[in-house]
């Protein structure tokens, strides 16, 4: 029999669902009130006037999506939040209220519980997000959080996986990888490397990000708000795989270009030093949370002076190939080497194989 | 150390976070768009043009809210589904949209997944709510289905658990008893049970009580659209620990008369064979998900007639004591003997002991 784990099953499961009918309408003219629904970050719904809600769900499981050996209550609490503001800032969406769903061994600890709901609380009133309910039950031996967001973003204006178009420019809002060095550093070091203040600033920052990563939330605001963002992902399964989203959702060819990649020296110091290769992190590595997307060509530059008088991060990475190369949608990568090569469509490996699929 | 399946740590926990300030405000003139946080049946908040959104969720763990001997994969996800369609009744609201987050063992197999979705689908297709997303994720061990629910009611309007008032008419909206019947049978018949056809009509009506509840959503519509409903619950911890809320939340104390309780044949004959107290069926077994609530004692009749218009049930069980006689909040049942005593504050037992409580 096939397994739950196998790829893309829950997709098959829930895709060929048919939309309901209403029991009741609300007002007239909205339809069922589902502008986009599962298959993007986020789905987006009806909302009041001149907006729409942007509603999506993500869930971490122990053993799975962290360990103890790599993540604090805290940060366990923080990352789960985080995730879901960042499918929010993938659709260009303002986060706005948050629904928890914890179920957690019975003999959890209440002082662990307590810093676990300290992150998810630290990080919604980071990013302005009213945690509005929840349910926590105990569970007999796994624990999982799963965190539902709501946001809102101006009518018909949300970033799509679909908008990418032959001669955009595609761009990611700051160095990836550092999420996966962090990972790796803390398997390696064990819970020692909890003790931040023992770690030189680097690796601090390369734990930091992948305990407590910053959704960009601002970054999709500047692409809604200017109308100049045309596709956009957040980057949680590594750059690879949401480039590939990108590409097969739009229907084009993307190329990225090694030598544009922003590169941080706490990840090329950190992969020289653990003998490994930093653009695999960068490409494959997930949980950085940065954003990826496409604006015209030549709307890059506007668009780079919007970033830079807000301080944030823009790089251009690459560009969607023309038409006439496009017959079937993909990922290339033009090396330091001036080679171009497919880049492979696989996601991030947590521990050894990505068992989660967004449904 | 305390535990966290110790009652009340939950809402220790959320209950005294602040609500965080926008990073990015809406319209103006919505403040932060929540007109009721944590602890009612659901949150509520700003929806478009003369609505309101209502966002709840419940969680459903293996081995704690039910065992493969009670349910099947299709009942789960029914049930999972209908849990929170129930919270939205409870506040008056129309169902629309739901999310669900699904952790479920890797070796799992496809066609039990399969069962679980359709569940979940057929209870979401009967109250018109379209599943807009989720996450599906493996657990080592352990199996939750968590959804997140939202639905819209009219501003201002959502049947909150503090509007009883001195003078009320309590009602319910079916008899009650019946689900933990159904879970009593089908404990001590096991998996025979499933087999409903091989089960006398009555037995089945138990077994789909529990297995496949219906949600009283038609009800809460009326008591909202009429304006004649005070304040509301769904019937999910018990009719006692449901009253108790209400009490609580409304500070004032609630009696209930045993005679006026309705019952179900099927439930006084299983009691009756099984040996089983009818009334502390009626009064502690939960998950029956009728409603429960309060309208004024002189709009009793006018909403009586209102639901034998359509054919639904609705039953006086009790009234609110005068002011003079609630010095504390409580809850007190009139036997058929006609003595008065305090019913216990005591919720629903699922296999020994409730270890969930709503954040």
């Amino acid at each position: 029999m096939p397994r739950v784990d196998e790829f893309g099953l829950i997709r098959l499961l829930t895709g060929g669902r048919s939309n309901p009918a209403r029991v009741e309408q609300g007002p007239a003219g909205t339809g069922d009130g589902v502008a986009v629904g599962i298959g993007d970050d986020a789905a987006v719904l009806d909302g009041r006037s001149g907006f729409q809600w942007v509603v999506t769900c993500d869930t971490m499981v122990r053993d799975i999506h962290f360990k103890p050996e790599t993540m604090t209550y805290e940060a366990i609490g923080y990352k789960a939040m985080a995730s879901n503001i960042s499918d929010l800032a993938a659709m260009g969406a303002i986060p706005r209220f948050a629904v928890v769903a914890l179920s957690v061994p019975a003999d959890m600890e209440t002082e662990a519980l307590r810093e676990l709901y300290d992150g998810l609380y630290a990080c919604a009133n980071r990013y302005g997000v009213a945690v509005v309910g929840g349910d926590t039950t105990s569970c007999p031996r796994d624990m999982t959080v799963s965190v539902t967001a709501i946001g809102e973003v101006e009518t018909d204006r949300a970033l799509l996986r679909s908008g990418a178009r032959p001669g955009d420019t595609v761009f990611v809002t700051g160095p990836l990888g550092l999420s996966a060095a962090g990972l790796h550093l803390l398997l390696a070091a064990g819970r020692s490397a909890y003790d931040l203040a023992g770690l030189p600033e680097e690796r601090q920052r390369l734990v930091r990000a992948h305990q407590f990563p910053q959704p960009q939330v601002e970054a999709g605001r500047i692409l809604v708000r200017s109308g100049l963002g045309r596709s956009q992902n957040d980057v949680s399964d590594g750059l690879a795989s949401e480039a590939w989203e990108l590409a097969e959702a739009s229907g084009c060819v993307i190329r990225l270009e090694e030598t544009l990649l922003p590169v941080d020296s706490a990840l090329s110091g950190y992969a020289r030093e653990a003998g490994l290769n930093p653009l695999e992190l960068m490409l494959y590595g997930g949980e950085d949370y940065r954003l990826t997307g496409t604006v015209r060509g030549e709307d890059a530059a506007a668009v780079q002076a919007l970033f830079d008088a807000e301080g944030l991060e823009f790089h251009v990475v690459g560009h969607v190939l023309a038409d006439e190369d496009s017959a079937t949608p993909g990922v290339l990568l033009k090396r330091r080497d001036g080679s171009i090569s497919p880049l492979q469509k696989r996601g991030y490996n947590h521990f050894k194989e990505d068992q989660s699929a967004d449904a």
